[in-house]
């Protein structure tokens, strides 16, 4: 499938999200996060970012899930950060 | 069309982009919108978004277009903020 990722958390836990979402997915723009994975790649990213997360302080992440990478466009308007991305 | 569009802008310009974003999309999360747009409207909303941005500021929107609402699953994890969309 196909993933968006967009994460929103305390600052304290954003260096460890970063790390675990760019180990899983390609690195767009600040907290969001997109790639192609398995559905038991899906899984294990996930029980990691829920186990960086706390709920109580208001962390959240949203996943927009596809069959396919089938979105025939993103565009960037303003700075375009994705030059500073690492595959890893 | 069908628009994910996510913002990240100096706090000084939020209050602005929360407005104009919610003219003419649905809220999701903090800085994350969806909805479904015509051509025009898109063109209408990015010309206004545009007017709000400020480049050397590092400004920035990304916006993923898809030929249609066919994401299979919107996932949430954590704090749903979902609940306090108004639509407009």
């Amino acid at each position: 499938m196909f993933v968006i990722l967009y994460y929103d958390v305390n600052s304290k836990r954003c260096g460890k999200m970063l790390k675990t979402c760019r180990k899983h997915l390609q690195w767009v723009q600040n907290s969001v996060f997109e790639g192609e994975m398995s559905d038991a790649g899906y899984e294990k990213m996930i029980l990691e970012l829920r186990k960086i997360i706390k709920v109580d302080s208001e962390d959240s992440i949203v996943v927009y899930k596809f069959r396919h990478m089938k979105y025939y466009d993103r565009c960037v308007y303003g700075t375009d950060k994705k030059e500073d991305i690492k595959f890893i």
